[in-house]
């Protein structure tokens, strides 16, 4: 391999544009050579252009076929993931795929036996690792100083619903919004987990239920290393992205608040106020994005493990399939039977 | 009645002092005319001489017999209240009940039975409520400024155990410690709930297995009003007692932080460091203990209604059976199976 | 002396009624055996009672004669400060005296020749020193973790102005106000203040400059032990008492923050809002006082020096001269020109 | 113009490296054309050629004399920004130019007389303005609701004392660090400063004193509207950089905190333990460098006045001369006496 990376970008559209303006602007050790979507037009050609990607194709088999690609960013439809991940891992291309690999676990499974059989690095897009206040969270408990976790705490909160388009096709709170929250409650307890207990309502707009989903939900977990566990997601929460993170150890507990959108603070004979948390994600994550790509980047060149692995990518949906079934079921569900 | 509330003490242990000494010293429209504690001594009369308490005796009939007493409060162990409620009741005297009023549902309901037909005042000592950062989210959300409520959350942690001759008689984590938080989130969801579900664990101490106990809790609860909500124990918290509660609502969240020994801020190249939050309820609860102390001496000289009555009494210990009925039975149970 | 030290309060005005419902109800080792108050009149005679204080009178010399008065608190006006504690010292009389001494250094200095000569304990009140935050910001500095001391810093302000009728009289803001942060500023720094410099102005009011005084003023200092200091105050701020401290040392900074109302936070799409400080200093400094005069109470029984003594009563005087001229004549003042 | 606006950027060293790879990398509006340092080598090309930068040069001239160029970035070493600014106003380039325009005003009023002739645009890099917190305290200021500013106040501790050999040639502390004080409490006033009075000493390093310098120093201010300020700046902080401003109201205060490293929060028996401060400008500001450039870029495509222009310039280094002069004499100095 050069000195640089060389990136093939799947996936033009939100997330595609967003790790491919990072990795032109702010990772000097990579590149992009190709960008490949399906929807290729002048626009997004003009995009490209503007940030110094030599080429476009409409055809993501060319960054497959291409030699010059060294990994592949797959930010395309959910539903494309599993089979790209299959067909740069037989092309001998390294892997980023923005969550979740697939909705269905036997997919996901399949792509992660390639993807072992053939040796490549594999990176799932859970951003939220590499924010800097849940980092230092899961770091002090991963350091051992606080003793044996008990409890793991999530929260976290949309500032607004997405359109009913959207709902429809979210795949359910679980699987859309929370799952980010499994992933997170894995990494901050160093520690899988066996089952998941599920309540859930519609309170903030009772369309969710049209279409079998829920908009408010907790949901208990209980984790292989003893600790237990609970997440809470609401869609929406008007004063902005609620992130919240906290583990409570044997010697302390440790949490994090809020990123606000500035530090000032304004006292008057009316009260105290201080700026809301930022509005949501691409505020809030947008240093983790960078991170995340970097920490890609550099598994490549130096040849290290990713961080955010194929069980990474496995165990979420897992998760959510389990927190569904108990949620219908009314009762706990272990992850055993979700298989 | 005379322009002072005439009160006669029931226990002169740890709580009937603390009451005891706020009365005397903090509440000058009432006064105690008698304490009864079985285990009368020298020691205990002269604490009762130091704070002006005239007559001290070992036989509480005395108190209910006393026509001078208008109000008792009932401090003596959990399993005399009932009982105490009853005789108080059938002399015509108010009562102020430590919690709970009883283990057994039947005679919680037995004494309001009495307490109502005698129409004689109940206020049971669940003493958060009158905490003033409690007290101001329960206000915004009351107000119905936030809209309705969403999710109910509250987490409670004591500095550390107790030890292992307490754990063996306190009722277990549910009756003894959450109860106060099945209590807290009635309050602060302004309804009833209606199905709990718990998951549960013995890592502080393995002792507390031996009693069918755990030390760390996490239940989840829905309330007849739609809402969804959460508690969170545990036995053990080396850094004080952690009291936090939050309401997420329609149109924003109320929620509030500990209370720390001080305000002090130390920043070094080592780090930025605070005071911890106050040791335990006696030092945090410490001005809600005169308040709720001055509410219900308040709502005996105005005859107000108190503002934590009979069924506020008796649901949080139906709450408590239901939670631990969920963890045995390893699935969510609704209150109605609790009578 | 018998097991509790035995008061005579001078004065019954606010200050008085303060400290003496304070040491009846809050420090069981001691007692006020007397009131005196030349505007002794039936309201405060039943105040007293109520207190269990035993006798009242309208001459303080009945005090001084009192062989069963160990010790007085003078809580009468300014201007008879030092005559009482010179009476008082002459009759062997400990003393707690409320600040100022008096407004004239020589008397001042008088009153605490005598104080030396008989040999009685002498505090003066200057409460602050006992709040639990200023006190931990002194403390981390005397502990000489943070090495030497660099920069105080004190903040300042009152929720609203005075009326015209006490600013008329109150010996303007250095002298009233600022006297406070003066004593402060020795406290934290541990050492003497050599030079001021004063810059004020009138924006609250400007009835104010028909007294020769200001409103809003910043003063900075030097201080013996090298470090420098500023302290800035204003008459009003309509979110209530603001009271910070700070020490930037050589190898870290200790400050602190203000004493909210409460700890809850409420946040919606217009934004994030918790409780103001605390109103005034009767609720800000309503532990400190009690501090404060259970530190006098135990000086006398256990025979230890008071933490707030004879040239911790000059000095702020001084400074509080020094910083007026400095005012006036538009240039630095040294301490030492103020005699 | 065309769409972009094309920028010679003069320096390649830290400051210019900044802006040039903020401007290559996150200012679409604006492209380098030409890099001139008189220092140049194959690094510095490489490093150019990496950002896309077509062209160096070690001839400044060379960007004057450029037809393509339409404004100047002046990262230079002090002593050149004057004439460049001169030279670029000659050449009809608009002009960004880091602070100081330059030590002596004589110089700095000839530079400004030039822009003004020429009508080009000049923006002062003060970039402390265009931070979101400090941004937030100015504007509500600004939007009057807290009505007349009373007190201006700023804090600004660097984390660790520059090299003797850049304190050598630095101007001194108020011309080389409390320089961006001056230019924040103007901003934040909306006033210009009348006089100033210093204090100030050697606590940090004695070297200092040999280069007629302190490393500690306290300025009080008065303004033309009337209120009054105080900066104080120490050379070290080793908790980190320490930038907090402040505005006391006729109706509140508005004032900042620190941005922290991270949001996490640790809780143990030991204390409570949040991140440090951001440890210098470059973190702490770097969103500030951006807004800065992006507010210079814009004032040219759309013909708008620049946010720091010639008087911002001019007015903090006659603070630093009075200040510097009020510290040698000992009294205060109007800035009328700087000229």
């Amino acid at each position: 391999m050069a000195d640089k990376v060389k990136i093939g970008l799947l996936g033009g559209g939100r997330i595609g544009k967003l790790h491919g303006a990072n990795i032109q602007n702010s990772i000097p050790e990579a590149e992009i050579v190709v960008l490949a979507d399906p929807f290729m037009n002048a626009d997004m050609e003009a995009w490209a252009k503007s940030l110094g990607i030599p080429k476009c194709t409409s055809d993501p088999q060319e960054v497959f076929d291409n030699p010059e690609v060294d990994a592949v960013f797959i930010c395309s439809s959910t539903n494309t993931h599993a089979d790209f991940i299959i067909k740069a891992a037989n092309a001998g291309k390294h892997i980023f795929c923005e969550k979740p690999i697939h909705t269905e676990i036997a997919k996901i499974k399949e792509a992660i036996s390639v993807v072992e059989e053939k040796g490549v690095k594999l990176q799932v897009g859970f951003v939220r690792r590499f924010d800097k206040s849940h980092k230092k969270v899961h770091d002090v408990v991963a350091s051992g100083d606080l003793g044996k976790p008990y409890v793991v705490k999530v929260c976290s909160r949309d500032p607004e619903a997405p359109p009913m388009d959207y709902v429809k096709v979210s795949g359910g709170i679980f699987m859309d919004m929370m799952i980010h929250d499994f992933d997170m409650v894995r990494y901050l307890a160093g520690s899988d987990v066996t089952e998941v207990s599920a309540v859930g309502t519609c309170l903030v707009d009772p369309r969710f239920a049209d279409y079998d989903d829920v908009d408010t939900a907790i949901v208990t977990l209980k984790f292989e290393n003893g600790a237990i566990g609970v997440i809470d997601n609401c869609r929406q929460a008007p004063y902005g992205y609620d992130q919240r993170v906290e583990v409570h150890c044997e010697k302390g507990c440790v949490q994090d608040a809020n990123v606000l959108q500035n530090e000032a603070m304004v006292s008057t004979g009316a009260g105290v106020s201080t700026a809301k948390p930022t509005w949501f994600f691409l505020e809030r994550y947008n240093d983790a994005f960078i991170q995340e790509e970097k920490e890609f980047v550099s598994s490549i060149l130096n040849d290290t493990p990713t961080s955010v692995g194929a069980k990474d990518g496995l165990e979420p949906v897992r998760m959510a399939f389990a927190a569904g079934k108990s949620l219908r079921e009314g009762r706990p569900v272990k992850l055993s039977e979700v298989e």
